[in-house]
């Protein structure tokens, strides 16, 4: 039985992920709080982070493909403050053969801090304009949508 | 008639704005466009802008108040680059007596780059946990909602 | 031996701490590395961690000091790209009553990335103009000078 | 007397520029001030603006060249505050076949706010490891040394 196809594939697709991150400094405003912006960044590493544990890149070496935002949507709930710790519990919502919707909901401890969802879509490097191509297949076959 | 208290009012409530912005390097990233983030960071702007415009600051000197987003919604439509002059078009949609909902269209020439909603509410600094109040008078007649 | 009042401190005053961290992607700019001003920004995350190992939070609940850079100087040796994962080794060069001088060293595997300085003051909270103030004893023996 | 070669060339070359700015929101940290990396990106945002009024661009269309900076220093003086009008007065100190070295005196009316120093060096996009390499004569034109 063969298996070196599958050395890199991880056992079970991949469609969730809880990425874990501190407040650092500079995230803050004058508020005192994070400031938005930061969320929605906060978001996209837990994103990337899910990539990660299905064994992808976003950005792979010698890569032709990019995966920008086309919508994204943010309720704030509770703010976050310098040195906390949260959660963010990122879920593959839905796979088209060319976009990936993703929800968000970031926590900290029993608190709600934020939920969100973003909608990637697959481009072709440096195509103008911009224009969504089909997701390739070793791609799609590491990612899930949720249950 | 005195008229003295209206000094510093416009003398037409202010319900727009046309906020003018040229795209710097720290702005982008990798993919060699504006990083998605910054183009809520603009739209914060272009609605503190419209405060300035009505002779309003978001965060006036001893001021007890702020107004954190509450919500945020963008649809990404054509990318930015850098050294990009562009101009984000934020309306006011919707006045409560605690929440203001903007609208906003960032254009480049004719390309629209994005569309976005962004809600505020009316807190009281150093509360917590953060709690909606009523905006003041002098806020409120200055702002209008668009026709 | 009453160990009661070394509860919350270190055994020994911590003059150094390496500090690991994964470049995220708005790190990065068009250029396709991550913009000088995150290398600052790594370098003072790595600083708020060293305080963290000493059992300090820069920003304490109901703190009335802050520490602001008097100065920074970096040295860029090599680029970090997406999803590198480095160390910053920031050091306690130098403690006046007054003030803290640190040093950095900014490496990915054996490739240096880039060296610097910075200096910080202790000032009170939301004095103005900020004026450099002594240092708090229960700061000062949680901190050493390196070797 | 045939001048069209001149067309875009500034009739001297371009050895300083005064920058001007306002402290957006998101500049700002937790202390209530401007963030000591903003500083530093402003600086960076001068320097472009000296470009352009030399007629050129950091990233012109297809360009083959960057200029990254190989070392940044910065003594800060006094905090800027959100909305602050500023200006950075940017001067080149020095330019050899390679690099050029930038000084900057940040001000906000009366008040000196920060200065600094930058150098940047030509290299080549996208070439590993990067490598210094000469700066073009289309630019090197343009630009001058202060006197």
């Amino acid at each position: 039985m063969d298996l070196g196809g599958c050395l890199y594939h991880p056992a079970v697709a991949v469609s969730e992920h809880r990425y874990r991150r501190r407040v650092q400094f500079a995230d803050t405003d004058l508020a005192g709080v994070v400031h938005f912006s930061w969320i929605a960044r906060y978001m996209e590493e837990a994103e990337h982070a899910l990539w990660r544990e299905a064994g992808l890149s976003i950005v792979p070496a010698n890569g032709t493909l990019g995966f920008p935002r086309v919508a994204v949507s943010i309720d704030f709930k509770a703010p976050l403050y310098f040195e906390d710790e949260f959660e963010d519990w990122v879920r593959i919502d839905a796979i088209s053969t060319r976009s990936i919707a993703y929800s968000h909901v970031i926590t900290k401890g029993d608190i709600t801090v934020a939920t969100g969802t973003m909608t990637a879509v697959c481009v072709r490097k440096g195509e103008t304009p911009m224009r969504a191509t089909e997701i390739p297949n070793h791609i799609l076959e590491r990612l899930a949508v949720r249950k």
